[in-house]
This record gives C-alpha cells, structure tokens and sequence, in this order.
C-alpha cells in the first residue's frame, strides 16, 4: 500500500453556517451563496473560470470522524456503508458538490449550492465537465425524493 | 492557512495503462473495465454500493508535477488555470470520474470509465447523485467536442 498523501488547502470556503447542525442538508437548490477564498499564492490558476458556468468543488470536513464504516442514512435510518452514501465521516474526509459560479473578484469566486461550515479548508477546484459530469440516466435506489421547490401551504 | 491533511489510500485501481502515454484522453465512452481494489480494511465501507448504478471515484495522480497552475489546455493550445481545467497537473493532484459500476466481487469493484494509470492509489468512492449531481443546463465555453460514438468511415 502507498505511503500518506499530503494535500494542501489552496484556500477556504465562507459560507453563512457556524456550526454544524446549522447547515443545510443536501445541495441542490440552496439559495445561499458562498465565497471560495482562493490563497493568493493559487490566484494564477483561475485563469480562464468564467468559462464554466458550474464547477465540482473539493473540499475537506475537516470536523468529521475518519473512523466510521457504516451509519444509518438519515432519511431512512438503513444502515449502509460510507462508500455508498455522501456522509461526511468516510476514512478520507473530503466533501465534493457541484456548485454554481456566480461572480469573480480578485482572488476569491461567488458560487451557490455549498451546504459546508464556514472555514471549510478547500482542496480543489473543477470545471464541471458536462459531457462527463451530467449522467442522465443514472439511477441511486435509496435517494431521497427531491425537496419540493415550494413549500406545501 | 490550515495544517497540511493527509489522505490514506483506501485501495488502489487496476487499468490496463501501465504508461501515461497509453492512458485514453476523457472519460466518457471509455470501453475498458477496470477494477477498484478495496484494502479489506475498509471492505465494510461498500455495504450497500450494489444500489447506486453509477460512482464518482476519486484517485490520487501520483505521477502529476503539483507545482503547475497554467498550462495550455491540449485540444486547442489556449493557456488556462488548473482550476479552470481538468488537467492532471494541479496543486492536490486529485482525479475524479464518473464510473458506471458494473459488478462486486469481495472489496472489489468492476467499473468502466476510468483513464487513469494501473495501480493509481484510490482516494474515496461516492455514489452518483443523479438530483445534485447532474446538472444538464452547465455549459463549458472551451468544452471540446464529444467524441463521436462511430468512427467515420
């Protein structure tokens, strides 16, 4: 087996979430936005982002538990191993979404669909392929149903 | 800036590309099957994965100088930053890439998708989530092409 790899934050993310159980759960249609604070030092390899109108953003929860196998799923309570849900206690704790680009200044990028703590150490940063990225028929049996847009009266 | 974070191998993936010459450019369409071999240690982690038709694997390119943040984008020459890209080259030097899963046997997994090299250390597994992770409105200005499924005569 391979020796530990060593990654370095090349930024953080500020978001509006403090603490833990204030953040949303699940990303899509969040409507908060975020900033990504790119490290100076990284500022040269945003050339050319604009160009992507969403990208996957890695980043590293960095309060999570690495020693947890299994955990029930919140939405139903079934018991599954990590590597088959989007927890973030996983033996290597890096968080990923897909998250709207909305503005650039300098160094730091406006997006949306971040549901992560505010000072979440960044790791990387992707455009969002979709000729790769977008796999309409994919299919995950336990997903939950999509929260509903508007709220029910 | 935060502490260095370090990453544990979680296994490692079997391609039939020992060379990074041989490696297929993209992603999508790739014929090849290739294998992620689970560290027992962690095989408890896959409970459940059989109900996700599609995986993102995250693998560590252990063989791509960390130092690059510009670098002309291959299919048009034009010079981009590494986040703007999904070059290899990039600060933390993680690949990420839609697998389908194709079958299960132990701690490991058949999947096809993948163009990394033979024995490329394997980082996380996160099922596809068709709700997040699909977005089919993304656009990519520079995105080159889809290959075409038919070679021309």
């Amino acid at each position: 087996m391979n020796d530990a790899l060593t990654l370095r934050p090349i930024g953080c993310v500020r978001t509006p979430w403090r603490q833990l159980q204030d953040c949303p759960r699940g990303v899509r249609g969040l409507g908060e936005p975020a900033w990504l604070e790119i490290d100076p030092a990284f500022e040269d390899a945003l050339l050319g982002i604009e160009q992507a109108s969403h990208l996957h953003v890695l980043y590293w929860l960095h309060q999570a538990p690495r020693q947890t196998l299994r955990r029930p799923t919140p939405h139903d309570g079934v018991l599954r191993g990590v590597f088959a849900t989007r927890s973030p206690q996983r033996p290597n704790p890096i968080g990923m979404a897909v998250a709207q680009r909305l503005r650039r200044e300098g160094a730091r990028l406006l997006v949306s669909g971040l549901d992560c703590l505010d000072g979440t150490p960044l790791i990387d940063i992707k455009p969002y392929l979709p000729q790769a990225d977008c796999v309409p028929g994919a299919t995950l049996a336990w997903q939950p149903a999509a929260p509903a847009s508007v709220p029910a009266p």
